[in-house]
C-alpha cells in the first residue's frame, strides 16, 4: 500500500540493510519520478553531522530528487571522514538512480562519532536503488528507527483547485528530542506544483507548529533534519495564495501528526503533556516559559508519578527569564483549575489526580496578560528512561 | 562540640519542632552574642518565597544577629499569608531573643504551596530562644535539612593579624538544586571583624566558586539563600587587603566544602562529576557550556551507567550557545583523553571506562583557545532520583 513518503503520486521508496543495526533494515531511499521542488529545516546545533552539512549545501539548488537515509550511525564527529563518507553516499545513490549528484540529499542517525561502514552502506544503496517501488513506504519509514518502538508514518490529502493533492511523509525520534528549527530526521512529500520559495515557507510554519514544539527530553541532535519534496505529480499547480494556504495545512497536519508519535514514543514516555502558556508579553517569551516548564526534571518526574505538584511549575516558571507577575499566575490541569493568583486552589487535588491519569495531560498557564501564547509539547520523565540511556551507547 | 555555625567564637545555636517534617527537629535558631556584620546572596527565581522577600529587605542595614529557619515548608507560593508568617517568625524570634525586628533574618525550605503551621512554629521559635548553647551546631545542620541523606557542617580557620578567624557553616540540599547567585540553605559564620561592604563581596566572591558552581537537576529553587554573619568575636580586624583575602579564602572553602557535600548528597545521586571547560571566549561562556554539559539529561545518564559517551557531550556543548570550533574539541575523563579535534580517540573506552568507575570523575572540556575557563560540579541522573521525585509532593 502506498503509505507514508510513497502515498504522493509519483514517489517510490526502497529499504536495505547495511547491518549497521542489530535486526531489520537499516538504509532508506525516497525517490521522486520527475523533478521536484525541496526545502529543509536543520539543527541549530554548532556540532552538525556530515549529512546535515552536505544536504544543506545540496539544498541550494532548491530542488531534489532522492534522499539516502541510514540508521544506526550518526555519521556525526567524524571529522573529513565522516564528510568523504556523506558523499559517497550521495554519490553512489546519484549512480544507481541515473541522477545528478545535486538532486540527492542524504541523512543519518543514530550513535554518534563511530565512522560508517562505508564499503557496506555503498553496496545497500546499490541494491536499494534497483528495489524501488510504490508499496515501501512503511518499510522505509521502519528503515529509519533506532531506538523507536514502532515507525511513524502520517498522510493528509485536499481537493485543490479541481484536483487532489496529496502530502505523507515519515519521522523517527526516541532520545535526543528538543529541536531547535527541526528535529530528529522526517522526510515528507508531496505531489502538489510549488516552487521552492513558496515550499520553504511552507516548511518553516509546519516545523514551527509540529517539530519545533516538542521536546522528550531537551537534547537537541546532531543530525535534526526535516526534508520536504514537491513534485508536482498531482498536476495541481499552488498559485494562489488560498490554494497555498489549503496545502500548507496539509503539511502541517503531517507534521504535527508526526511530531506528537515522536513524543509519545519517546523513551521511557508514558504520558504526553501538552503544556500551553497563555498571558506572556509575546509568542517567543511564551515559548521559552512553556519549554521551562516542560523540559523541568522536576516537573517532568511530577508527570510521571501523576503528582500535580504545581509549585515545581511554578519554580520553573520563575528561572525561565520571562517577565511574569508570580502573583498572578494561573495553573490548570485539564479543566481542574490548582493555582488562582499564585498560589494553590484548596481541595482540587483529587480532581486533579483523576485529570492525570491518563496517557495524555494537557497543562495550562496563564503568567500574565500579554498576547502571547504558545504551546509546547513534552513527555513525562521514567526510570525507564534512566535506565535505558544509562545503559546502552545510542 | 561547637562545629558548623557554632564554630567561631560568639556564636550559639538551638533547634526545636514544630511537627512539620514525618521525624526529627525543624527549627533552628542561630544568634550571634554580639551585633554582626550580615551578607546575603539570593535565589535568582522570580517566584521568590516568602522568606526570601523578607530577609532581603532585613539584610539592607548590612547587619544581623539572629537566623530563624524552618524546614518542612517552603513558605513559597503562599501569597499574603506567607509574608505576614514570614514576618510573624522575624518578630517572635526578636521577641525571644530581646533584639531588635531588623536584626533577625528568616529562612525556610520544603515543600512549595503550603501555609506554615505558624501556631506551631512560633511555639518552637519561643522554645528554641531559651535553649541556645554553643553545642547545637550539628543539631541546627540536623534541623534544616529535608530530604538531605546527611547533615552537612563545615569549617575552617586561618591565622590572621595575630589572632586565630574562625569560620563554620551549615547547608541542606538534596533536590532542586541549580542555584543562580545563590543555593538552597546555607549559613556562615565567622568571629572576624569586617564591615558589611567588604563582608558582601567576600561572600559573593565564594558563592560564585561553590555554590554558584553545582547543579543537582538544573532546577532553580525559590528558597536558595546564604547568609554570611560576622560578629568581630576574635578581635581579628580585617583591616588590611591581604587579611581579607586570607580571611576570604577561609569562606569560600567553608562555602566550597558545603556545597560539595550537596552535590554528593543529591537525591540519587551515585556520582559527583566535575566539568571543567577551557578555551572559551570568557569566563560566562565557559560557565555556560560547562552547566550545558552537566546539565544534559542524557550525558547525566551515562554517566549514571560509567559510560564515556563523548557525543552527548558533543551534542550538549554544541546546543549550548557558545562560540565553538567543532573541529578542535578535546575531551578527557581524568587523565584518559577520549576526543581530540572533534572525534574520538580510536582505542581509549576501555580506560575511559575505567576512569569513570568511581564516586567522583573529572571531564576536562577544551573549545577553543580562548582565555575562558570554568567548572561546574554536577550528579549523575539515576532511576532512583525519578522515582524518588515521581512518588512524593516534595
Amino acid at each position: 500500500m502506498a503509505v507514508g513518503v510513497c502515498f504522493p503520486r509519483g514517489f517510490v521508496a526502497a529499504t536495505a540493510s547495511c547491518g549497521m543495526k542489530r535486526d531489520g533494515e537499516d538504509l532508506a531511499l525516497v525517490v521522486s519520478a520527475a523533478p521536484a521542488a525541496a526545502a529543509g529545516v536543520f539543527t541549530q546545533n554548532r556540532v552538525a553531522a556530515a549529512p546535515v552539512v552536505v544536504s544543506r549545501g545540496q539544498l541550494a539548488s532548491g530542488s531534489a530528487r532522492a534522499i539516502v537515509t541510514n540508521s544506526g550511525l550518526a555519521n556525526a564527529c567524524t571529522g573529513d571522514r565522516g564528510l568523504r563518507d556523506a558523499w559517497t553516499m550521495v554519490e553512489t545513490a546519484a549512480a544507481g538512480l541515473d541522477l545528478p549528484c545535486d538532486q540527492v540529499l542524504v541523512a543519518s542517525t543514530g550513535v554518534i562519532g563511530r565512522p560508517l561502514p562505508i564499503d557496506r552502506v555503498t553496496a545497500a544503496i546499490e541494491r536499494a536503488a534497483t528495489g524501488l517501488c510504490k508499496e515501501s513506504g512503511a518499510a522505509a519509514a521502519e528503515a529509519i528507527r533506532t531506538t523507536d518502538a514502532f515507525a511513524k508514518t502520517a498522510v493528509a490529502e485536499r481537493a485543490i483547485g479541481g484536483g487532489v493533492v496529496r502530502v505523507g511523509g515519515m519521522a523517527k525520534g526516541a532520545g535526543m528530542i528538543r529541536p531547535d528549527m527541526a528535529t530528529t530526521l522526517a522526510q515528507i512529500t508531496t505531489d502538489a506544483r510549488i516552487g521552492p520559495a513558496a515550499l520553504k515557507e511552507v516548511l518553516a510554519a509546519a516545523a514551527e507548529g509540529s517539530f519545533n514544539a516538542i521536546s522528550v527530553d531537551g537534547c537537541t541532535s546532531t543530525n535534526d533534519c526535516i526534508f520536504l519534496l514537491a513534485n508536482g505529480a498531482s498536476g495541481v499547480e499552488l498559485r494562489r495564495a488560498e490554494d497555498v494556504a489549503e496545502f500548507a495545512g496539509a503539511v502541517a497536519e503531517v507534521a504535527a501528526d508526526l511530531a506528537r508519535q515522536v513524543v509519545r514514543d519517546g523513551e521511557g514516555t508514558t504520558r504526553v503533556c501538552t503544556y500551553t502558556v497563555s498571558g506572556a508579553a509575546d509568542r517567543p517569551a511564551a515559548r521559552v516559559a512553556a519549554r521551562a516548564v516542560a523540559e523541568n526534571v522536576l516537573v517532568k518526574c511530577a508527570m510521571h508519578g501523576g503528582d500535580p505538584n504545581w509549585g515545581r511549575m511554578l519554580a520553573a516558571l520563575g528561572a525561565a527569564g520571562v517577565d511574569l507577575d508570580p502573583d498572578r499566575v494561573a495553573v490548570a490541569i485539564g479543566s481542574v483549575e490548582i493555582v488562582r493568583d499564585g498560589t494553590g486552589v484548596d481541595g482540587c487535588e483529587r480532581a486533579a489526580r483523576a485529570a492525570m491519569d491518563a496517557t495524555e495531560v494537557a497543562v495550562d498557564i496563564r503568567i500574565g496578560d500579554g498576547p502571547g501564547e504558545a504551546t509546547v509539547i513534552g513527555a513525562d520523565l521514567s526510570p525507564a528512561y534512566v535506565s535505558f540511556n544509562a545503559g546502552v551507547t545510542s
